[in-house]
C-alpha cells in the first residue's frame, strides 16, 4: 500500500494521523477536499504533499474545473513545502500539453517512489555496518508515497544485511517521529528507539554515526526547511563532528529563493502543543507558539542525497531542476 | 504555600503530578512514604528533593527509626540530584548533634528559600529591561520549597518593572515546563511562551538575550547535569554567542565528582515517553530510552548564579560547600 494513490475517481491516501494504531484509508473526489487533507495533514511529507497535489490537479481535471483556480487552492494549504508548488507546476504544464490527468499525476507519483529508490542507493553508499543513525520527524514511505528519502538508505542498509540502529526522535507536538517512523521501522525490523526530542543531543553524545533527515524546501545558497527540531541536531551534529545529510528529491529544491531566512515557515495552531487529543494540558493562562518548521543554514549539511547524487551545499546552484 | 513544608506530624508536599488542573497537598509520616514521593516524583527539583529528604529523615527521628537506615532508603530513591545526598548528609549530622528533627529540617528548607531569595538579586543584575529569556523544566518556586532558582532572577526582574518575556519549552516527558513553569508565570503574569522542545533552537536563533536553567548535580570541573534538553541548549546558546546561566544553590554542587560523566543518569521508565496517560501512542513494536538528565560541559557555560555570587566554571574548586 502507498501513501497516496489514484483508484476509480478517487484521490486515495492513508489517514497518517489515525497510525500507528489504525490504518484508514480515505478517498476524495474534488481538488477542494484534497487541499484541506494537506492542510489537516491527513497526509503529509512534502514529497506525499506533492503526491497529493498532483493528484488534486488531476481531479480539477476530470472535473473540468478551472485549473489556474484549483491550482491556487491547493497550493494555499500549506506554506513551506516546495514539494507542493511543483507538483501543481508540473501537473499545469502536463494538462495544458493535454496528458491524461491521471496518467500525469500517477507518473509523478511513481516518479518520486523511483527518485526515493535512487536516494535510498545513493545514500546506502554513506552507511557502515554497526552505525548509529538518528533521524526525526517521518521521511519514510508515509511521507514520500513509499521507500522515504531519509528512511530509504536506511532500508536500503538494512536490506543489504547491515547491522544498524535508529534513533528516531519523538518529533513534539505532532509525533510523526513516534507515531509514524517508529511504526514504519517496527514494520521493517529495523531496530531501533524513539527518544524525546530533547535527548537527542545526550544521544548523539554517547554515538551517533550519521544524522539524516529530510526536508521540506531546500533554497539556492544550500539552508534548508524541515521539521522543527532539526536546526538544533544539525547545529549539535557539527558541534560534536557527525556528518549530518539531508535526503530530498529535486522537486524540494526552490532555486528561487537565495536565502533560508526567506522561506514562509508556517506557524500552526496552539493547541497542537497545549492540547493533547481533546484534553488542555497547558495552564488555562499560558499561550503557545508552534512553528512548524525550522531553518537550517548551510554551513552545517555534510551533503544533500538527491537522486542524481550527493551534493554539497554550494554545489546546488549547478543543479537543473527542471 | 510552600512546595513541601512540614505540619503536625506530617512531611506535606503539593502533588506535582496533578498540575496545573489541580492543586493537591499529601502528607507523610514515615520516611519510607517521603522516599517513595521523591521517587514518583510527586515532589521534584533538586532542592525540593532536598528538603523532602530533610522531611523525611526527620519523620525517620521523630518515629526512632534507625537513622542510617533511613538515610540508605532516601538516599536510594533517585541517583542524580545532589541536593538529596547533601540534604541527608546534613540532618544526620544535625541529629547526632542532638537539634530538634522538625527544627533541622525547617531550618534546611527555609535555607534554600533564603539561597534562592539570593540567587534572584545576583542574576537579576544580569537581566536588562526587554530581555527574551529562555528556561527549560521547572527550576521554579516548585522545585525549591519556594521562589526558585532559575525563575527567582526573573521573579525578581518582573518584581523590579522590567519589561521580560519568557520562552518556557515544554520539556517532554514529563512537561514540567508547560505544567509547572508556564504554570507559574502565569500565576505572576509574567509573559511567556511555551514551546516545543524542538523550538529551542529555532527562537534561539530568532532572539533571546539569556538562557537560565537549574542544575540537578554541578561538579567539580563544572560540567553540570539538568534534566534532558539542557545540553542541546547549552551548545546552540554557545553556537549563537547567548549567554548560558546555571542558577543552584551550593547543596547542588558535587565537588566529590571530578568529571561529568561520572555522574549517574537517571534512567526512568520508557512509558513516561511512549504513554500519555493510560494510553499507549507509539507502535506497539518500538521501545523507547528516557534517560531524566543530561550533562553539560562546563565549557557551555557561562556563569554558575549561586547565593554566594556568580561563579565561572573555573572558579568553582575554589568555593565551599559545607
Amino acid at each position: 500500500m502507498r501513501a497516496v494513490w489514484f483508484e476509480g475517481r478517487e484521490a486515495m491516501m492513508i489517514d497518517q494521523r489515525e497510525l500507528p494504531h489504525r490504518i484508514a484509508v480515505v478517498g476524495f473526489r474534488g481538488h477542494e477536499e484534497v487541499a484541506e487533507a494537506i492542510r489537516n495533514m491527513t497526509t503529509r511529507g512534502a514529497p506525499s504533499i506533492g503526491a497529493a497535489a498532483a493528484y488534486g490537479m488531476c481531479l480539477a481535471a476530470l472535473n473540468k474545473k478551472d485549473l489556474d483556480d484549483a491550482a491556487r487552492t491547493i497550493k494555499a494549504a500549506r506554506p513551506t513545502a516546495n514539494d507542493l508548488f511543483y507538483a501543481v507546476d508540473r501537473m499545469l504544464a502536463d494538462l495544458r500539453n493535454g496528458i491524461d490527468p491521471i496518467k500525469a499525476a500517477d507518473g509523478y507519483a511513481q516518479e518520486i517512489v523511483d527518485k526515493c529508490t535512487r536516494i535510498g542507493e545513493y545514500g546506502n553508499a554513506l552507511i557502515k555496518d554497526g552505525d548509529i543513525i538518528m533521524t526525526h520527524c517521518n521521511a519514510g514511505a508515509l511521507a514520500t508515497v513509499d521507500v522515504g528519502t531519509a528512511l530509504a538508505p536506511i532500508r536500503k542498509a538494512w536490506g543489504d544485511g547491515k547491522r544498524i540502529f535508529v534513533y528516531a526522535s519523538e518529533t513534539r507536538p505532532r509525533l510523526q517521529g513516534m507515531q509514524l517512523t517508529a511504526w514504519e521501522l517496527s514494520q521493517e525490523g529495523i531496530p531501533h528507539s524513539i527518544i524525546a526530542d530533547g535527548a537527542s543531543g545526550h544521544f548523539m553524545r554517547k554515538g551517533v554515526n550519521m544524522i539524516i533527515t529530510g526536508a521540506d524546501r531546500i533554497v539556492a545558497n544550500g539552508d534548508f526547511a524541515n521539521k522543527i527540531g532539526t536546526y538544533e541536531k544539525a547545529v549539535i551534529a557539527k558541534e560534536l563532528k557527525i556528518p549530518f545529510y539531508v535526503a530530498a528529491p529535486v522537486s524540494t529544491f526552490d532555486l528561487s529563493t537565495k536565502n533560508g531566512d526567506d522561506i514562509e515557515i508556517e506557524e500552526r495552531s496552539e493547541n497542537e502543543v497545549t492540547m493533547i487529543g481533546n484534553v488542555r494540558i497547558a495552564p488555562a493562562g499560558s499561550k503557545a507558539l508552534n512553528p512548524s518548521f525550522d531553518v537550517t543554514p548551510a554551513k552545517y549539511v555534510t551533503g544533500f542525497i538527491t537522486e542524481n547524487g550527493i551534493l554539497k551545499p554550494n554545489e546546488i546552484h549547478r543543479m537543473r531542476t527542471k
